[in-house]
């Protein structure tokens, strides 16, 4: 990922350094597993003493080679000693990339999920500082009826928590090595090693692997990011949207000394919050390209290398950065009273528009008559302040609704009865 | 879906006949749960004995207020007489369609589930059938080591498995109704009538819902899709591998007076798998499409319905029409055992040279040397049958090994026997 | 397409019925050639005479023969008597399939432009007519600088007249024929029948063919179709914010009759600039299924065959009814100038800030610092009308302008002086 | 770009120090054009003598103003004296950026161009090399009929030479600056600083310009190289193809001392070529994301901005990659003409079969008919060399045709005729 976006912690998991130290584990976990199994003397102790990740030596053999496992194991060899020729006995090279893949997946993922514990925590937080901030609800763009600030983050907060979850399941589905060698046979050495050495490494067994791991699993990996980058897209948009000028209910933090434009000194742009939107359309392209990765050929091709060399890293940086700028976003959001309730007042009542023609049908008006009565009250009152008053003055309304009536639907607390309900209702699953 | 790959089974529950049908389903189970909560009298029974579908007269009424629910309720509410009012009581549309669209999520899902059994168990047929069937296996397209052209298939049917479990999952998944009103905060209808509905259509109660059901769920729905797709992809790319004329070991089934070409007589093509490679293209299309309508506006907004009307219906026809399809395929295809044993023996024993250089280190060499000297002795017999004999001539070879070690190494049972513990594992796993 | 979105001029295009009768013009013109050339007698005049599509019959023979084109050929040659032996003479089915795909998608294209002009034409109308109506500029959701509400149509029609000219260039390159044979050798007819034939049929000759015309030509036809779908998201995703409650500056039409809501008789929801959003969606995932099958195998596979025949007859009629649906949108739009006026003032001023930074640095101010003097005074302002009071009465502002400067800068007619100037530039264009 | 896959020269053109060296261009561009228009006064040639791109320093003060154009700008103004007030005098942030961007994407595009004319030199002259080596045609996998090995290479030239000419076409659509100030309108500075500076710089003006340049332009460029990478992929997966054990018609070069795979030293796999194939995934993706960028907001949002930050350098460096190693594969390409020859030979005639068929036709037989003549025998001689000779003891054959008329066409000659043709008119098209 270019620097600008760079997550140096997921960063560090994917860089070639710590790449061979997994293919080193891996080498090691299957070295000791042979021995254990007496397949091979005890080599793994001096091994273990001499190994070290030279990236430079690997590069040079790699360029000769053309081939950077191979490259790796030679590394590793040629300073182990006569003991070194058991390394990697046995292996193809996937045994080694794809099992050491595993782990720095659930590295990966390990950390994304933390980060994403923390802001679910951030999110859940402003649901309950705002539980009872009354203010509209939009559908279309269009006032419809009224909300609390709360449920609104009480509504991210669900989806991101199905993310944590996701997250969870996704952990298990990608934590599966394999050791059955060249085409997942185990013809140079037995399962009982596959079984010893992924035991040790904390990971599973594929149930049938070919000479590599099965590419479903990497689309699982890439979808659950992808469904993170959905759901933080879902609410920066909101955001946005919340922050226009004519709106002005939410803002995205703004610091002292910080400069929204460069001709316009008065702005405050939700540029954070773009920033995110974009970057959720940058994961969905990737999880395009991960996707056609899976239907390999025969017993592997290479073509996937390429698309997961550059992408899986990306998109894991990726991921972490937007997850710990939508938590900066959420922990500086600046909510705005008074604006809020200004809106929710903007159509002088027209919002209780749904409760009028419920008590019309309730008082026995058929539903289709009910609705032409009150959208005509509602048409008429666009832009004025009048709708209580011509609910009032409508002759075929008060054949149903005393004034009392009418004046009682037009109270906000109709819409709060519910909403410990809602709270209630999440806290108990989670 | 076009005529042409239209699965009648799918095709009916996606139809407006049907949805409508789904639609009166949750009104009356709303209508209900309100008598039985005494907040509407007995109006059910009248109802439910006068309701009809009537498309022509919904679109007359569409053509009108533009808006499809609304007619859909007019046209009941006119023909079941004065309890007709109650009739979509306290409901926004959502409520109605989003309940319904679990309904018929759960519906399409849980029959191609049924389908995905059925393929899914004749995989698994051709795979024991051909459990000991000696082939050889590929990777990059070149002859790597041999494997059992049942073991393949396993690994088909191990994949394909994955798809059920998730498809299982997904089901779960989307099994989540709403009836929380405009925004929802229940404001017209309290929350114990969302759970005696959701209960008797057997939906789950979504945790918070805003006008809609949150479209994650949707995501999933077509994630379980696609990734069929990815399977049957990979199965079909196999073998029309496979059935290329220079390798011939595998053929999808050619019908009596089928006929291939309408220029060469003797073609003999596997079109069906080519198709269904072209649908997956297809599928991966509408996942784009079905995952940007994640981020609604505000409490909703209505873009994610016209994407929704067209793909959801067209990726369901179409992943049962590939399932199908398949089946027709695994379970006509024609397995060629001459070519595959003709295949297998092509290197001339070439595909042996791990177990040599495995031997070589054994013996005391270092890998890196035992690899040159085996690949010297590889690249020398290309084209030839001379690999064995050229090992046998190779002094350095010699140094190591004697006549008989060489000699017995060229055996195809070395990859043979661990076929039977992969195939057990597979079977513990179900 | 589904009905809902069904436009039936292009649908007649991609009809059964329709494609047979092209295939049936190939087919003829070649015949004719052939004879003119002398390679077969003369007896395309009697095939022309009898020659009929007969669905139900092709239909019967593909059942058998599992082949489209060979059943049409076969449904012909029964009527056609003993000449119609050399119906199909010397062909392979992609020289007819694909020479009649270039007729038929030329006729869509053709078709799509004519009804992209008269969209262009309302919008260049709405652009003059609005052309000095002044209104907020917004740039991050966020007030800028006043712009007109013309420009805003203008930047609209711009974009789509270059669809327009991407358009009539992709007709261009999609109008490329092939009668070269099985693998495009020309092994049964000579290149003279292709040259005739083609010429016939208005089509050029494409340079090398394989069995097929290359796939890219139809990646260029969806690219432009996606291009107008971009064009017209863009537009529609500015309609529905621009129609938002608080902003209300323009409306999509909302008839007589029309009923926004279920539940909410107050509502006028955008919801046509919102289906079309959704619309956009599905061209792009259709885009990457259509990208997917350039790279077919050998001289051909058909798993591209599948994705054509579902996406480009649906995504054809997609494009055609965004069109034709934002065309109404444009014809009806309400232009709210009493909001406008309003939004405008809305921040008292704040949006000429940048001339107030400009000027500043005219009079000798570093522009670090004169950005720093104006946005203090622009932050204090905020949510009050005193920004220009501010600004009067801020004493290092004023050591570099006098009253009458400041006061000076507080006029809408700087930001209009240029709009005809804009406006000459794109009519030099067209 | 990941390091594995950089294009130095690439890379270097979108580094932060060339992409604030564009920047500086721009802003020195306008103040000479300011200066001549007497707008300000002369300053430009002390700026000029001054200014120096400080990275650190930009840093620096982005870290506090959140903006890197603000903090170019400060870091130049603050080193140029007096003077450098006037730097970015009545421009905003997009002025700069943007038509900074039109130089480098220019530049990219320009060297990509002259890589591919690189490439495709190469590919012709293959194509001319093999001119007349006759070799199997392939459809669906299967043998249809020869083609020559050259006449493979020339379609591939052929569509790459289209993808030169979408190339040019797209560094005209890609050259647009705009000096149009914050929304468009030229608030601050005349349009004819625009003209002037856009002279200067070589770039055309955008017809109507937001804040932005439309996006539409950069949808271009991306499809520009994603089609790049089209071609590409359908040639690498024919090598891959023509290079399976089984058939090894091609290869891609394998260098001295490289090691194919870990475990088995005899592997010679078409490596490169399988990385080609994932890269195009990876465009495609890319293509994907840039296309969401289209709809931005009013008159623009920044979701863009880091979706092209990610996506432009790492799809340029790609293409650039594809292109080089492409290049390198066809100029070391194995030609193996043993093997064509017996593929060719593989089914003993039976890919005379479609001469056979009209020939029967031309003697009288219904097409129909003679099909299924031609069939039977076809499928009678499956794997059997005895095409020929069925025909010769078929007796409703040789009612029509004569032994020699029969032998006559088992003659690869009639494919090889019009071969020249073919070439010449592509060399007429160049």
């Amino acid at each position: 990922m270019i620097e600008r976006y760079s997550v140096p912690e997921i960063k560090k998991i994917w860089s070639l350094e710590n790449k061979f130290r997994r293919y080193l584990d891996v080498e090691i976990a299957v070295l000791e597993s042979l021995e254990e199994l007496k397949i091979i003397p005890k080599v793994s102790d001096k091994i273990k003493k001499k190994a070290r990740i030279n990236i430079k030596r690997i590069k040079e053999i790699e360029e000769k080679t053309k081939h950077d496992v191979i490259a790796f194991v030679q590394s590793i060899e040629e300073i182990t000693g006569k003991e070194g020729r058991f390394f990697h006995y046995g292996l193809t090279s996937s045994d080694v990339i794809d099992t050491a893949n595993a782990l720095m997946l659930r590295e990966t993922l390990t950390k994304i999920l933390s980060l994403l514990k923390g802001l679910n925590e951030s999110i859940l937080k402003r649901a309950e500082e705002n539980k009872y901030l009354i203010s509209v609800g939009r559908t279309h763009g269009i006032h419809a009826e009224p909300i609390t600030m709360g449920l609104k983050f009480l509504s991210w907060f669900s989806e991101m928590k199905r993310c944590e979850k996701r997250l969870e399941d996704t952990i298990e589905k990608i934590s599966y090595g394999k050791i059955s060698g060249a085409v997942g046979t185990y013809s140079q050495i037995p399962p009982e090693v596959e079984k010893l050495t992924l035991y040790k490494l904390g990971l599973k067994i594929e149930p049938v692997s070919t000479q590599v791991i099965p590419r479903d699993r990497y689309c699982e990996f890439m979808f659950s990011l992808v469904m993170i980058g959905e759901g933080i897209e879902r609410i920066v948009t909101e955001i946005r949207n919340l922050q226009r000028t004519e709106i002005g209910e939410l803002q995205e933090p703004f610091e002292e000394g910080q400069r929204g434009s460069s001709a316009m000194p008065h702005k405050k742009n939700p540029v954070l919050c773009e920033r995110l939107c974009g970057m959720s359309r940058v994961l969905r392209g990737y999880l395009l390209s991960i996707l056609e990765n899976n239907a390999l050929w025969n017993e592997r091709d290479i073509s996937h290398s390429s698309v997961e060399r550059i992408v899986i890293p990306d998109a894991s940086e990726l991921t972490a950065y937007m997850i710990k700028t939508l938590k900066y976003i959420i922990d500086g959001i600046v909510i705005n009273r008074e604006n809020i309730k200004k809106n929710l007042e903007l159509l002088s009542g027209l919002i209780f528009s749904s409760l009028v023609l419920n008590k019309l049908v309730e008082k026995g008006l058929m539903r289709k008559n009910a609705y032409g009565i009150v959208q005509r009250n509602a048409f008429k009152s666009e832009g004025t302040d009048g709708f209580l008053k011509n609910l009032l003055n409508d002759k075929e309304v008060r054949r149903y609704l005393s004034e009392d009536e009418i004046k009682g639907i037009f109270k906000f607390e109709h819409y709060l009865k519910n909403i410990d309900y809602i709270f209630e209702k999440v806290k108990n699953e989670i």
